[in-house]
């Protein structure tokens, strides 16, 4: 987290940021509450909430995850109050830049939810996994451990114990292999908590071994991330460039590895089951993307296309075919 | 486990022992459940089991260990069997070799446990986490694993779906911080859950490399596990020795790292406060021992020894600062 002097005793590491999502909403959150998360979202966080709580022996109701449709043109907090009087969700979640589509949370969003999470009491859960993965106007990304820094003083006790950050190692090095995540709160309680429950998802001590020795040699961080923020662009440059040309609109991203893309032109009826044929078309060609419907899309129609593990030619040759399958219909 | 021939896809391997009883017991029993143990036992269990249903934001009941204590010269099942009438549990653990005392667990024992357990339709957990330390009259050890594979076809069925094995490298290999942890176990349904919920405590690639290298050197494999074995005898040969030179009484071991020690003739009193002060007071006399409350042990005045990272020397110095505390007295 550029920027933000963080105190190590305020820093939880376990094994991988899905340990330290499972072991936070065990503490944070009780069976059968809802955790409130603006869509479209990261397809895992369904099961990383309900299956911590889901048991062989029984059906137990777990947490469940409630997608939240803001409209980034109004304010969050009368949205967010109008969903709230609908139903009560304990947790809100943010994902920053945000995975599936590569938006940056400008910081007076990122003000405004916490300023409604301490309002309402609740906690706030800033996942900034892909924080060290912008590309674009790097200077937009915002950690909420700084936005917390800089909250008015009146707030700052009740934001120190709600908000907190989870980042790692997996995306923005690519290591999920490897299993380290890490939390950032002010919140005593909850690291003495994890002190305690993070015996059961501990880093290996050659994990950390080498972790600690990947991080000490600065001249590698620094290179390391100029170059994979390098690579990422010229990718997304690419994709953006062949999609534009190929009349495919996409929500113009910032950072992550990923692209949100919208086919509702082309799938042949706005159904959910629609685009999960469209889906299947494009596999069929050896194309590969996540359905809208998995990341809680608004409606059907729109697709992920992670375009950070495939050489450019690949991203090429897979508009290609999308636009053949297009013209074809 | 040596001399069972182990099926891969029975095998579940979690970032150590901890996170596997962890998901096991969050599988196979509720909240409020007891979980009988033979005492006396590994201190640590009683964290294990309850810790994992404790969360920071109230006092929920967890799971309870009960201590289980068994007449060795009577046979198990009608003594379970007494138990149970006073208060049912839904899991049994059973540790061989057994922490604190180094017992290794006869063969007749443990089908009298397993076929207990399948009469009353609980799990029986092996504790198996020193079966590679055992140093006197090793063909003694049998795994669960394999009187599991003995045991009659009627029984096998249900056997095969309430025995579960834990088994790792922390041990024997005195590898505790590199977190490998093993299931055995026949139960599809249960190896089911613990693929999904096992993402939680994954062990790192990086970890899962340097096991798989060590345990493929099998020169360093028969190696090591010899010379551990020598050291190991060589420590307790040495200790005992001491011990009965002293006059103190000693529960005889086989293996683990462990020696029992009945210093109850040497309590100013025979009650928990008695123990803890002797405890104290050797303390104060640079030796550190595990107080035989903390182990369950049935009456006052018992201690555990760890004997494995403390050279000869130390041991004989450690009894003779015991001795002199004793006879001072």
């Amino acid at each position: 987290m550029k920027g933000v002097p963080l105190e190590a005793d305020k820093i939880t590491v376990l094994a991988g940021c899905g340990s330290v999502l499972d072991l936070l909403f065990f503490c944070i959150a009780s069976e059968g509450d809802a955790v409130g998360i603006p869509a479209p979202y990261y397809p895992a966080f369904d099961n990383d909430l309900k299956a911590s709580r889901h048991p062989l022996k029984s059906v137990r109701c777990g947490l469940h995850s409630l997608a939240l449709y803001l409209d980034s043109s109004k304010p969050v907090s009368s949205q967010l109050d109008a969903m709230w009087d609908e139903q009560n969700f304990r947790v809100l979640i943010v994902t920053n830049p945000n995975n599936p589509t590569g938006e940056v949370i400008p910081k007076n969003t990122l003000l405004e939810y916490l300023k409604w999470c301490c309002k309402k009491g609740i906690h706030l859960v800033s996942d900034e996994i892909y924080a060290n993965s912008v590309f674009k106007r790097k200077e937009d990304l915002v950690s909420m451990a700084s936005i917390l820094e800089e909250c008015e003083p009146e707030l700052k006790a009740s934001a120190r114990a709600l908000c907190h950050v989870v980042f790692g190692l997996s995306k923005d090095w690519g290591i999920s292999g490897m299993r380290v995540g890490c939390l950032y709160t002010h919140n005593t309680e909850l690291t003495g908590a994890l002190d305690n429950l993070g015996y059961f998802a501990m880093p290996s001590t050659l994990v950390q071994e080498a972790a600690h020795q990947m991080l000490q040699d600065h001249d590698f961080v620094n290179h390391y991330i100029a170059e994979n923020l390098r690579r990422l662009e010229a990718s997304y440059d690419a994709l953006t460039a062949a999609l534009e040309k190929a009349g495919i609109p996409y929500t113009p991203a910032q950072g992550a590895i990923f692209l949100w893309v919208d086919m509702r032109a082309h799938l042949s009826e706005p159904t959910w089951q629609a685009e999960r044929q469209f889906w299947q078309d494009i596999v069929d060609l050896g194309v590969l993307l996540t359905p809208g419907k998995d990341c809680h899309g608004r409606e059907p129609g729109f697709f992920r296309i992670c375009y950070a593990s495939t050489p450019v030619e690949g991203l090429l040759e897979g508009v290609r075919r999308i636009e053949s399958h297009i013209q074809q219909k």
